[in-house]
């Protein structure tokens, strides 16, 4: 019989305890990103200039490095109130199954109907959209889940969404696309012939299944071409690393309520979203001074961005259609094997957790495929909780350090993101359970292609 | 901008707060179930003669029809804790959507991989089950959700699980089949060649995608003939019944944290064990003189088992292995057409919630698909989560109770069980979306056919 715990297996926080404000890190960096350049001219982008892509107050936000909390609008804390708080799971399971002295603590973002935490950015970006007045929003999704999480957003806000999904997701994945389309959005196989990028694509490239890069083109020149309509986006740009610090906050106001200080903070990164959100409050503490943690971003050895990209200008999308963003990057022309993580399949980063990571606040490791997907079901098995590929690029990382912690009796606290769920990954795990999953790490020569693709800027 | 409301959008008991025994509704009841009969003599079963399908424990919780309340062990609470409690969520968003006096709750019991309440019994199955000595379990599942559930319970005590899964969905749902897979359990698809029955069904009928009555037949004869394993059900049985009694303690003790007194109470009711489950306590303190509740068990009128059924014995399964059962039923040769709330398609009914509805305590309503679905996407689009077909039986009826209030002003409180998340159905809500979904009412005729089925009892 097991003796009760002092730690409960969920920290939920209360209402009443629930952030109110947004952290934005950059106020305490003193190393500033860059700012975004224009991708014809080279030169930063104004306000004015970034209000014809994206909505004012996102816009406001995007640019703004200097105030340190941002009110959340009390719409968006009502829909939150929904889904949220996200519990903060002590995982007793899995550390009695690895025999580990650590304490290991998961958020848990996947207890809603998108699978993950973006609607956290999602909710916000309807908002502000709808408080200008549009009449609706556009975006791409490649594995879905943001555009998922954009559908059930405005369709709380009743404003139109139109999603570009990238034709071989749209054919391999239908039940993603009837989510999306249960909650009124449009969705549009990328390259269509909706738009004049969609066209020439398709006539260059007769039968191609398209690419995240083009449904991006497809859905600028979309929100850009209709009156009353903004473009969005589920990453990559400070504005929504601003809203995802909902993550990073409540888990540290769970940890506080119980007088628990972590060690090591680990989160999968992509577009460097969840990660940024999670890690904010934390590497705040270390930008001024307060304490010290180890945080480290996990990404997948098929797509090294932190690990072996370079530290570079360079273009958010394939298109070039996009603001040029300071960032470690792969290069816009570098292609990442078709791994099972979608997510994470991304050449660039967050200007944010960028600069931390080059000025030595956070680290960062790569990790193969299969070895994400056997850490995926070890936890599964005991968890209880079915973990979406990405989200598993941490959990192997929180064993890995749970494991070292056996080996040498410390008993360091874990902490780790799980961003969603896996259900709608079935095909990937039945890859695996079938034992027809392999690895694959880009050569240099591969590298070197990427880097070819980067811009020359002064 | 909205008030701050008085009570929080989901209610969440504490660890300490959750139940720790199971309440067992027949201690309470007059008119107690009728003995489960042999499915050849037609006598009264002993616990020996069940216990060589079932393991000790559970036939000693099926006989039980006097001790109130029975003690969840240890290991079982444990679990519990991993997804549980289950929040009671305020539908504010639904109830300002309908404009309506009322004030409606959902318990929610789709946060967990297995998708719906059905974790709650199969990690009780499982670990007597373990506690016992065994090597494994078998059993059938439609849907999948039930398979899914007990796969994970097994996973957890490190049994070894055997799933006949009908094969018709064994095919259609590639995606739970992996569920199950990934966590460890042999997955079959039935009518197989691994039993002696499912060959002869092959043979009678060759090319057949199988039937439930047929899988339970296979499940029951692979766990009989082999050392070391028993069979196990999903629901209908009463102590299946007893363990889903968590999802009502929970929702009485989460009402109670808030002085709040339900009028309406409302589950949807396939086998009857969720419904079963949530209306214990409130029948409880019924049947004991103290309060007075409306409570409504939801069907498709597909499957009218309690509006156009007769209360009377038959069998449990259509290949006539199990037990009889007292209860309300359209005959075990009703064959119900092919609606897309697969975990409803039961010719039967618990007889603990037969005898409930029999004595007056419980009413009944049927309601067809396309309204079922149309509800279910009015409150996906308002409450942020996309519900089991199953589930939006209770969606509908609690929406439509809703709409009477608005008419009358009455401020009812209405609480009703979700029971799952859709994430595995969508091909259902492709179809509804594409306008492709129809109705269908058994005639009488085809009442009449099932009804010839039953056995003939003095």
């Amino acid at each position: 019989m097991t003796a009760t715990k002092e730690i409960p297996y969920k920290i939920y926080l209360e209402e009443h305890e629930m952030p109110k404000q947004w952290y934005n890190v950059r106020a305490d960096m003193k190393n500033k990103p860059a700012p975004l350049l224009d991708p014809k001219t080279k030169k930063p982008m104004s306000a004015e200039e970034l209000e014809k892509v994206f909505c004012k107050e996102m816009v406001k936000q995007e640019l703004d490095d200097t105030t340190p909390y941002i009110d959340i609008p009390q719409e968006i804390r009502d829909f939150y109130k929904m889904y949220r708080p996200a519990p903060l799971v002590r995982a007793y399971c899995l550390e009695e199954k690895l025999q580990t002295p650590a304490k290991i603590y998961y958020k848990h973002e996947g207890n809603n109907t998108s699978g993950s935490h973006k609607l956290n950015s999602a909710i916000a970006q309807a908002f502000y959209a709808k408080q200008q007045g549009l009449k609706g929003v556009t975006t791409e999704t490649g594995a879905g889940q943001w555009g998922t999480a954009l559908a059930m957003a405005c369709s709380y806000f009743e404003l139109d969404c139109n999603v570009y999904m990238v034709k071989c997701s749209y054919e391999q994945k239908p039940h993603r696309r009837e989510v999306m389309r249960t909650y009124g959005a449009t969705v549009t196989p990328s390259p269509s012939m909706t738009t004049e990028i969609g066209k020439q694509i398709n006539e260059q490239f007769p039968g191609t299944t398209g690419s995240l890069g083009c449904a991006i083109s497809e859905a600028v020149e979309s929100a850009t071409g209709k009156e009353g309509y903004r473009y969005t986006l589920g990453s990559v740009l400070s504005q929504v690393l601003l809203h995802q610090t909902i993550v990073g906050l409540e888990t540290k106001a769970a940890l506080d309520k119980y007088d628990i200080t972590p060690d090591i903070v680990i989160g999968c990164a992509g577009g460097g979203s969840n990660l940024g959100g999670l890690i904010s409050p934390f590497a705040g503490e270390m930008l001024r001074g307060e304490k010290d943690y180890q945080l480290i971003a996990v990404e997948p050895a098929s797509c090294p961005t932190l690990t072996r990209g370079k530290f570079a200008y360079d273009y958010c999308d394939t298109g070039k259609v996009c603001p040029l963003q300071k960032m470690y990057t792969l290069g816009s022309g570098f292609i990442p094997s078709s791994t099972h993580a979608g997510g994470l399949r991304y050449h660039g980063m967050s200007s944010i957790v960028s600069q931390l990571y080059h000025d030595g606040i956070m680290e960062a490791r790569s990790v193969e495929q299969t070895e994400v997907f056997a850490a995926a079901v070890e936890f599964a098995k005991v968890e209880g909780i079915l973990p979406a590929p990405e989200s598993s690029h941490a959990i192997k990382v929180a064993i890995d350090e749970a494991l070292k912690c056996k080996e040498t009796g410390e008993e360091k606290t874990i902490v780790f993101c799980l961003t969603g769920t896996g259900y709608f990954d079935m095909y990937a795990y039945e890859r695996f359970n079938n034992g027809e999953m392999g690895d694959y790490i880009p050569t240099e020569e591969e590298l070197a292609h990427g880097f070819a693709s980067l811009p020359e800027i002064k």
